[in-house]
Parts: C-alpha cells; structure tokens; sequence
C-alpha cells in the first residue's frame, strides 16, 4: 500500500468514528450547538491536540488549530470545512474536508516542514444552518461578515442563537475578534464531497470548483380557510395543501424545463394544526432556487413569485412570499485554481472543472480571500442521505492531490519572497 | 324573552366558559387525556352536580349523569355528544350537544317528571380521535365495541392508550363493564352542529339526521431519494413530495368530479426529516374519504388507489397504502326520526332531512340503539375551525325541538305501557 492509502485508510477510520456521535441512534445528525455536535467536535479536538497542534474554541464554536510560520511577514492560509450536519446527514459532507485538513497538519509537523505562512485549519461549528435556518454562521465569523441581527433568532424551541452560543461556552461579545483580518489572508482552501453525480458518472476522483452557485430560499404560505373534511363541499374548499400541491409541481416542472442552468427544490411542507379530517388552511414550504448565473437566478424567482400568485388567485388564497436568504453566485479564485489544476495534472489525473450547486464556506470567505475548493467523488452524487459515500481510493487521489497543491504553494510563496527579496 | 331563549343564554355562557380550557392559548384544543381535557370535563361534572345529577366517570373516561326512573322495566335513552376536540378546535363541536342535554335534564329534574325510562347524559371523552388517530374511543365503550387492540397504540410523545387512560384515572380492565347493555337501550339522541353549509344556505335552524357518511381513512407514504437540493439534477430525483404534491391534486379532482356523492380530502402531510436544502426522499399523508352510499365509497377507495400507484411507478417511487380505519354508512332510526321530525314540526320550522358527512358517536351507537341527531346550524358551515359559531336563536330552536322531542317520547312510552297493560 502506498502513503496515500494508509493516510486515507486512517482518515476513514476518523469520519465513521465521528459518525457514530449523533442526536439520535437511527442516523447522523449534529446540529450547531447541540449535545451531539459538542461531543463530536470534543472528539475532533482530542484527534488535534493528539498531533500537538495548539487548538483553541472561538466565539461561535468553531474549532481551530493552527501551525504558526517563523517568516514574521507571515500571512495565514486555512484549510477547512465544517462539522455540523443536516438532520439524518451523511458521515462525509464537512468531515471529510476537516480530517483531509488535519492529516495534512499532522505530515507537516512530522516533516518538521519550515512553513513561510502560516497554516489554519477550521472545524466551522455550523455550515448546514439547520437549526437557524441560516447559513455559514461558522465561516462567517472568521470571514468577519457574521450579522448580529442573526442572534434573536429562534430554534424550534424558542432558544435564541445568543443563548445557544452561551451555551455551548462560547460568547456573543466576541464574534468580531474571531475574524482573521482581510489583509492577514494568504488563502482558504476546503476539500469536500461533491454531493452531485458528475464524478461518479464520468469515473473520475476529484474535480477543482470553479464557482459556486447562488442560492434563494424562499418561505411561501399559502392561506385558506380550515374546515371539516366531511362537511364542506368539494367546490365550497379553500384547500391550502392542494394550493402548496400545485406550486410544488410548478417549481419541479420549471426546474426540469431549465435544468442546464438551475436546480429548484420544495423541501419542506408544513401543514398547520394538520389532522386527517380538516382540510388545511395554513400550508408553508421551502424554495431553494439555484444557478451559477445571477441573471437567470433572479429570473427563475420571479417567474415562481409570479406562478405562486397565480395558484393562490386562482384559488383564492392568500399568499406570503417570504426571502429568507439569497447568496450571490461566487467563483473562486483563478490563481488558486490553477494551482490545484496543476497538482490534480502533476498526481496523474484528468482535470474536471465543475460548478458547485450546493453552498460551502468557501462562499463567505471567498468575500475576503482567495479561495479554492477540491471536490471528491461520492457514490451516485447521493448526499444529505445516509447512504452518502466516498471510495478510500478518491480520499487517497484527494490527499495526493492536496500534498502537490500546498507543496507548491509553500514553493511559489518562497520564489515570490526570493524574488522580492531580489 | 321566552324560556328557550334564556335557557339558550345560559348554555351559550357554560359553552364559552368550556371554550377557554385548551393545551394553549392560541386557540381551542382538549385532546383526549391531557391535563385540558381533564380540566375541561372537571368543570362539566361541576355544572352537572350542580343540577343534583349522581354523576361518574367511566373507565374510559367519559362524564355520565343519571336520572333513574321508579319504573322497574325501565331501559335507558341516552343524551350525548363529546367533550374533546380536534387541534385549533370551534367551540360548539361536541360540547353543544352536551351542554344542551345538561340543560335538558335540569328541567327534567326541576319539573321532578316522572320518568318512565332512565334517562343518561354522557359526554364522550374521545370522539375526534386526534390523539391516537382512532375514532369514538368513549362512545365505543358504551356500545360494548372497543376494540382492545387499540390499547398497546401510542401517541406521538409514545404514550400508550392504556398508559393515558391509567394517568387520567381509568381502568382498561374495567372498559368491558361500562357498555350498556344491547337490551337495556331505550334509544339515544345527539344534538350537533352541521358542520356543513346547508342549514346556513337555506335560512333554516335545525334538521333531523337521517345517515352518516360512511368514512375511509388512509395513510399513503411515497418514497423516494433524499439527496442534496443544489446538487442533484432535476431529471435525476426520486422526489416523494412531488410524487405526494400529484396525489393530494388528483384526490381534490377527484372529489370534484363526483361532489354530489363523495368528498375526498388530504388534512395531514408529513415530510420525513424535512430541511429546505433537501430533497423530500419520505412523505406521508393521509387520505379521508366520505360517501353515504357504501359502494361509492369502496370504488372511490379503489379509484384512488390506482391512482397513487400509477404516480408512484411513473415517478420510480415505493408506496405504501395502508388502510387506518373504515367505518359503514349508518342510517338512523326512522321511528326516531319520526318522532324528531314531528317534533320539528311542532315547533314550527320546516323539516330537513341531512345526511352527515361528519362521523359522529351515534355511528357506534346505532349498532346497538335506535339512534337520531338533530343538527343545528352553523355560521356558513364552518367547523374545526376557531371561526365555528352558532348563533343563540337557533341553540333556542334547538332546545324547543328537543323539549318536544323527549316528552313526545316519554307519552308514546307511557301509552305503550298502557296498551301493554291492557
């Protein structure tokens, strides 16, 4: 067995062993803050300082562990992904990238490599949004873009984010000192599973990201009126749920009519004070609208935005359309790719290009540093299932990979000082 | 004022008064068992020891008064309805008819009537069936047709039926003694709202009952594939809640298309592990269907069956159909409702003969007793609904129609007697 594979082999052993931590016993979820995520993460931090790496928590939970460079002009490059999972998520969707990251710390320390930057590697405590129905609180914080309007927000629960980040040790007074400063960046770097079908279908390992998809979330009720199913005529209803019905179906169809340039979602439906014998009066869904394209992005709202008021005129129901969240299209940085374009060439691999349909903290950070993602074949492009999976093979062309990739950044930041220093 | 119209002002302050007893303050919401509920009936046995009733609570924990008759043969005739509601309730489902036989009482009592039968108020404890997702749990017991086998159900927190009627005081060893037995009923009447728009559309307070739909109930779960929202193209999902959004609309066409016998309704849809960012890969919903003709309901069972298989092989989606419960059309008894109708009569309004699209405890109840309902109006048919209303006129109608009802019942009794004995 090659380096590679023996690396791969134990960084598999890592991601089930974090899998198995999980809010209940039928799946793997480990939403922000939770006893789950706190126990997970405690686990990473044991795996961290194992590799003698100084680690600290910070003020929204994100776990970070850093190799401090000699150069005293040293800028700082971040390798990172998050910890945090969907409900009855995958074991690889942020773990691998963040364990990928810590096995590339533990070669360096071990080589006793002489770094001219320094390296970061984040644990972000919540990329998922799950729980607040909000994105990136983790890579937000140290991209200093983090919203304070954010920290009233509730759970299903009725705890704020305040109280919940209070919770979990850490503190709101903080969050702005948890930003590494725009000019201290060198750059991000995150490997992550790609989550789609692409790699899987043409057989081939990793992929460099190019750009990432903007995103619309929408929250849409439709409103009728409540009544006894046995009772009020058929052609007497205000069907909230047959109204939500339709919409779904409309947003599938515009979806499949476009599908070259957009994906469009209903991932949630809730029916209010549901019963088998009232017919709904209060339905609410999600729309997750997404495109690399902003043009087409917008387009593609307001043409649903359009179809909704239809179906609730039609119907005579009312309707609230209600943006949640819209994140620009992004692409990453051209230098970085072609960095990682070249070591996916130099470790013997074809390279694959692709767009990013699902969100990543590379977005946020990519605000403030030049970012760059590699994407890992998953089995099938099934994700956010727990039949999500990564072949040990592609964690090894992924860690191959990675090494060519930070070796000739250590090497081309050196030439560049050599060359200043000319 | 005349005395129905201050008798119907006293009810109208007890129904309010029960109104603000709910699991919260939202709205109105007594589920069979919970700390509400038993508030609830607390008070309702208040107002009946008040009136000098010897009053009980039965295993299942329905609220009984009595009034014993000195006639050694004498059988039973039963006033009831319920005192439980569905989530987000009205106030008039159940506790009108309730309240309108407390009041009955009263003056039977006050006017110290020699009663020739036994005279018994009940007020059911579980006729919606929310809780455990059954029907007439109270009014089965008083048949003598509770099905044990519902004892080991559970709610959604996991208690079991026999675990919330323990808590609440029961006793599931004593359920078999509290049935009246088939040859002690005199007959059983039950006042109710429509729950429907006729009575309000034609200007007319009350109607005798002549059928009760018959129901089914289904729970139909799609599955599919969860898979990530931004990643997974669309001509590539395995989405359930698209393949459930086409079933909820072809059971509304359905329904349409045949509104004169049938109507067909989905109340309850949930997605499993539901998140904006995921593909739906499990839903459930329900399925409610009504008709008062048994062999329209079985084909409508059938018709929408192939329905939801067609959706589910043209979608690649698994299906599960699983039938929760059937209930038979019921006609009411046509003495009875002789009797009721002439009592209409008597007290001058025109008679209207309903067929119930609601299921209520005379289903059960017919099994073993000559059973009749009077409905009462109700603000434009709307029900399960905190919009229920009923206006104190026609309660006043209601009460004149039932006074007449009972003593017609009670002379006709006491003249068969005298033919008997001659």
């Amino acid at each position: 067995m090659d380096t590679y594979t023996t690396r791969a082999t134990r960084i598999m052993r890592r991601i089930q062993e974090l899998a198995t931590i999980s809010e209940d016993t039928q799946g793997i979820t480990r939403r922000f803050g939770t006893p789950a995520f706190l126990t997970g993460r405690a686990l990473v931090q044991s795996w961290m300082e194992g590799a003698s790496l100084a680690v600290r928590v910070d003020s929204i939970g994100n776990l970070r562990a850093r190799l401090v460079s000699q150069n005293p002009a040293a800028k700082t490059f971040v390798l990172a992904s998050h910890i945090d999972t969907v409900v009855n998520a995958g074991k690889f969707d942020g773990p691998l990238g963040v364990l990928l990251g810590l096995d590339m710390l533990e070669q360096l320390v071990q080589q006793q490599v002489q770094l001219p930057f320094h390296i970061e590697l984040i644990a972000f405590s919540d990329e998922e949004g799950v729980r607040y129905h909000t994105t990136y609180l983790g890579s937000k914080v140290v991209a200093g873009s983090f919203d304070q309007s954010l920290l009233q927000k509730q759970d299903n629960k009725g705890i704020t984010l305040t109280d919940a980040i209070t919770t979990m040790g850490g503190n709101v007074e903080q969050l702005a000192f948890d930003a590494i400063p725009a000019a201290d960046w060198l750059g991000y770097f995150e490997a992550h599973i790609e989550q789609g079908p692409v790699l899987w279908e043409r057989d081939i390992p990793v992929a460099v990201v190019t750009a990432i998809a903007g995103q619309q979330r929408v929250e849409v009720t439709f409103r009728g009126m409540a009544g006894h199913a046995g009772t009020v005529p058929m052609n007497m209803r205000q069907d909230a749920l047959a109204g939500a019905a339709e919409f779904v179906l409309a947003v599938e169809q515009f979806g499949l009519a476009r599908q070259e340039h957009i994906v469009a979602t209903v991932g949630k439906l809730d029916v209010r004070n549901a019963a088998s014998n009232v017919i709904p009066g209060d339905v609410t869904c999600s729309l997750d609208l997404r495109s690399p394209d902003a043009m087409r992005l917008t387009s593609a709202y307001e043409a649903l935005r359009t179809h909704a008021e239809a179906i609730a005129q039609r119907r005579t129901l009312g309707l609230v359309w209600n943006l949640v969240q819209q994140t620009a299209p992004v692409a990453c940085n051209a230098e970085m790719n072609n960095l990682l374009a070249q070591a996916i060439t130099e470790a013997g691999y074809e390279v694959v290009s692709l767009v990013s349909g699902a969100g990543h903290d590379a977005v946020p950070i990519s605000a403030v540093a030049p970012a760059t993602m590699l994407f890992v074949r998953c089995f099938k492009g099934i994700s956010h299932n727990p039949l999500e999976n990564v072949e040990e093979r592609d964690l090894a062309a992924a860690l191959h990979v990675t090494d060519r990739f930070l070796s000739s950044l250590i090497s081309s930041y050196l030439s560049v000082r050599v060359e200043r220093e000319i």
